[in-house]
């Protein structure tokens, strides 16, 4: 008989789905909305209703799947209970038990930001180690970590929460954390243009930055096409984001560092920066992990809760 | 029929064995020297030796022991594999197959900072949590992880390896890893040793500690005292391992952080200046970790090593 498995990404927006077969290869891949009204009661329910039609639909047998893995936007501890979600008007609640009862079969769910790492690992690029942290530079910096093939959720879901490692004591800004000084507000795609526009502010150096809007995106655009400001603003933030890492290193020395999010579209060049500042910083035990593009995209998530029911 | 395990702890000088109960009792306790000659070629032989010795002089079969767990001074992979342990002379080699071949017994190795650990977890200061950090402040500043009541070994043994996150980006003097600015070079015995003279040496002010040999003990005697240039000292030393211990958490989110090592015998003034660092620097998620005092001392390391065992 074959065997399957669902992975779905619970987003504020919408939710994907992806059924899967044991080895990762995706069969079917689709998207229903996020039914945020009535404390979003309805979303597990939709949820459940979708799985189950798309079995009837392709024929599949209660026993022919494994189990549905889901990522969640909030902390979610080792059992299932997520404590807050904010995003979705939930309390606290067992998504294993309430999912898993609407479908009868074996859930697990697991933090959107940790399954993420699981997925890049299991078929993206990450695929190939067992240690390794997925670094998602996006509004904000989210971190996942894999320890031994397992995601490391922490005591109380705050684990692999690496975009609020304090950097910079000189900050007056605060993070949205409320602390001053966060990785987050010089490593994503905010904090990016927060360094550059200070840079364009404490300069008078020509630079194609000053001639339009700037964004993360335009900086790495800037430093390919060789403007020297922007080059700066890179290195600062290379800066940062090394040295954070290289702390991320000196407790879980990874094998590989895995970075994605809308930033890391930017592509290799991204990668040495933080690759030439980590070096300087970290403890000689770390200093050959590896620095890999994610690969997965927005996917990653349905890939990493499908492979978190396949690990249970 | 009772069940027993041995704990070993290889130092430098003198190795200690334990022999335990599966409950975590010590029933017997005692040292033999650590024979460095020969490239260290005796230890492990010497180790059996004195384990079937006290088996037979107990009348202990060997099916009464489900094992001995053993920690070495260097990194030790998950499959016992130890790559450098300098002190002791030893190239690569495979621990639980060297001295499980001599014993014929199940073995067990760990690297001995995160075997303490497990130690102050099973019986001592981090008694009854699953998720800690023992922070092992003596001449350099170890670190031991566990996560889910295991080991967090590293991908090459250099997990927990905190003593070496960068801390400082103006630190003049080299730690003993290369690299400058680590937060061993404050946190440490000797590194409390060189803020107490960087700070006698800028400040006029009368204080206790002119009067004598500088050390960590009589920096926190003076604090005890109200000595107000060792109060700076010691909120200088809080504010270092408290941010470097917010960097952890933010990586690893424990229950709990248990010091232990030389300079904790100041007792929980040294807390006080720790926690109260790390409230401020700590992502809101991981606000209420224990701040708690080991309590084995120079014994984690034997009961660790037999939890080890007990883990397998």
């Amino acid at each position: 008989m074959n065997q399957y498995c669902f992975g779905v990404d619970l987003g504020g927006t919408t939710v994907k789905i992806g059924l899967f077969d044991p080895e990762g290869t995706v069969l079917e891949k689709w998207e229903i909305p996020t039914r945020k009204d009535d404390n979003g009661n309805n979303i597990l329910p939709d949820i459940a209703a979708a799985i189950l039609g798309k079995m009837e639909e392709m024929n599949i047998s209660k026993e022919a799947v494994i189990g549905v893995g889901i990522g969640v936007p909030g902390p979610v501890d080792d059992e299932g209970v997520v404590y807050k979600a904010v995003n979705l008007g939930w309390g606290i609640m067992n998504i294993n038990d309430v999912l898993g009862g609407l479908l009868q079969l074996p859930v697990k769910a697991g933090n959107d930001a940790n399954v993420a790492a699981l997925g890049e690992m299991w078929c993206g690029g990450g695929k190939g180690y067992h240690n390794m942290v997925l670094v998602t530079l996006g509004t904000g910096v989210g971190g996942g970590i894999i320890v031994n093939d397992r995601i490391l959720t922490g005591s109380t879901g705050a684990g692999g929460e690496i975009g609020h490692i304090h950097m910079e004591d000189n900050e007056p800004e605060a993070c949205g954390c409320g602390n001053h000084g966060c990785l987050e507000q010089y490593a994503s795609a905010t904090g990016i243009v927060r360094l550059a526009t200070r840079k364009l502010a404490a300069t008078s150096e020509d630079s194609v930055l000053r001639k339009e809007d700037v964004t993360a995106k335009a900086v790495f655009d800037a430093v390919k096409a060789g403007d020297s400001v922007a080059c700066e603003i890179a290195e600062e933030f290379g800066l940062y984001l090394g040295k954070g890492l290289a702390a991320v290193a000196g407790v879980v020395n990874p094998e590989a560092f895995v970075i994605g999010g809308g930033v890391s579209k930017a592509g290799d060049i991204l990668l040495d920066y933080v690759q030439k500042n980590y070096m300087k910083y970290v403890f000689h035990g770390s200093k050959d992990a590896a620095f890999k593009l994610a690969t997965l995209g927005n996917d990653a998530g349905i890939y990493g809760a499908a492979k978190l029911v396949l690990n249970k």
